[in-house]
């Protein structure tokens, strides 16, 4: 893991960046770790900081949307660092009991779905996504 | 695929139970699949009327974790037809592009924790979820 | 995909040892298509042939085990030959559905195990699989 | 985690029928921390008594469906928790290798099916599941 | 889907920048579904520009990782458009084969490392990725 | 786990073709946990074996491809053990950087492709893998 001070100065300024867009003074591991590869650092962050960004859809709900592909993709870390990240946004027990049934819920009847090998309904043939 | 002439009166319970529920006067493909196996069928739709009822989170948030679900999973039976129900629930082309943004992003960065074998940081180990 | 007509000598034998085993006298797509590299078509048939034959785990309780991944894994096709393969063996409607049951509560839980962080119990650390 | 002792009387009826309903006097991690959503631990409960209960399929076989989909997912609380549930049901060392030999194959020719993109069998896109 | 005649400006120009970088007059389906949303139309296709341009590693090894994710996926859309861009790459058979020999392996070996639940040996530990 | 000092002569005959092959003289524990099955051991490694030595793609292309499978899978000890093997087979950071970019890539743009429910383009259609 690249720590700020043995940064340089490419690594450095998306350091900077991240601490003042989500005005903290610490980095996560996932940056630092990814920090060996500098353009793999840049682009990764910049893509977040655009995407996670409140627009229609409010910064609470992109965590807890986030956090439903990391539950089902069984990712521990991405767990951990967005389940916090998701609390300081206003995620609740509550909430996040709500979210996890429906990931639970979606998880199950995915399965059942190729299981059973549902062909798709005409009226949702016709409409895109 | 179970028809509503050709079902048990167990089955025509959840239908009408799912019709009444939806206010539709159709039975999806998915719940005419299912219910070759009556159990199965209940508990399914039991489940689903009681974990995507509107609650903390509204009915469309919902939807749209299903949906990241989904997607995540591959699952072109359930993006048909919850894209259709997030529709009706309000989905616009411009909620769907940012959902879909949060979840090709989590999927890329929960490769990538995964790939770098990133360590859980100290102050994200102690929270519970 | 690669006719028996125009197969080489090297993947007639394959296909003549699967006609025999199966005692069929046809050909799936699957092997076909693997045809086109003799060396993967061999070591994969001689696995198969090793791996689903009936061992202490009988053959259609291996066939329901097959399912069970490719249900998970959303596999299209591989549902659609081994559900074929099941059925042959004695796969009832009332099996299938309790082998979906399983698998989807199990897709369900898996995510939520995920989710919610939980630790693994000092009694089942100790102990191998 | 939510602690017998700590538990509101609806936590504590649902830790109660899962010690008398697997005759054993402790609560695993799972419901512990499914716990802090009583709705989703009770729901959860009752469908894997009623789905992992013997039917036609005996409790072993289940367990190893359920290893098999936990394979899969890479869930390692499930593998830990799972395979000493199969063990009490009699999974022999042997069983454990058959079943996870079939779980290796499956996942690697669900791949190639993917791969090579196999179309359906004319004689398997007739037949349901 | 977006068509060129029927595009804003704004998505004109990512098409522009498809066609020339690829040397191809046309645009593919994936490019037209996402121009619905033109921010990750745009973000998309210069991530892909970026990372799929030959650099340490050839354009061919990155079409052909790039087709190991896929298949183990499960992408249909994307083992028939990344194929097809591997063999304008110089994909053989032969290639094919070999790489879906090691696909099918990875995925069959990653299911039987969590399925044995393998210790992670101490010289591994200790390097990074 | 299965030691050397403790196998079979049948194990031990895997394990010595192992160190022999990979020039080495440990064991690594997936093989060790694996000989609680020898069947299952052997035929794993002379699948990999015949499948990850030197062909048309060389052995780090083919450590590469392997990686990219584990890190989808979000299998950590495959990650560990598989990026030794690829050091050793010259793997560099910025080919690992490389390798991660299309990895992340390719999994973001799986769940986009499953999300639009882009169709397949009629070129790509009849053109094989």
């Amino acid at each position: 893991m690249v720590e700020y001070a043995d940064a340089s100065p490419e690594v450095r300024a998306v350091y900077d960046d991240i601490m003042s867009t989500r005005k903290t003074d610490s980095i996560n591991n996932f940056w630092k770790s990814l920090a060996k590869n500098p353009s793999t650092l840049r682009r990764t962050w910049e893509d977040i900081k655009q995407i996670m960004a409140p627009g229609t859809l409010d910064a609470l709900t992109k965590e807890l949307i986030y956090l439903a592909v990391s539950a089902t993709n069984q990712c521990p870390y991405c767990m951990a660092s967005h389940s916090a990240s998701a609390r300081k946004k206003g995620m609740t027990d509550e909430i996040f009991g709500e979210l996890m049934a429906v990931v639970g819920m979606a998880n199950e009847t995915n399965a059942l779905a190729a299981a059973y090998r549902v062909e798709i309904d005409e009226q949702f043939r016709t409409s895109g996504p």
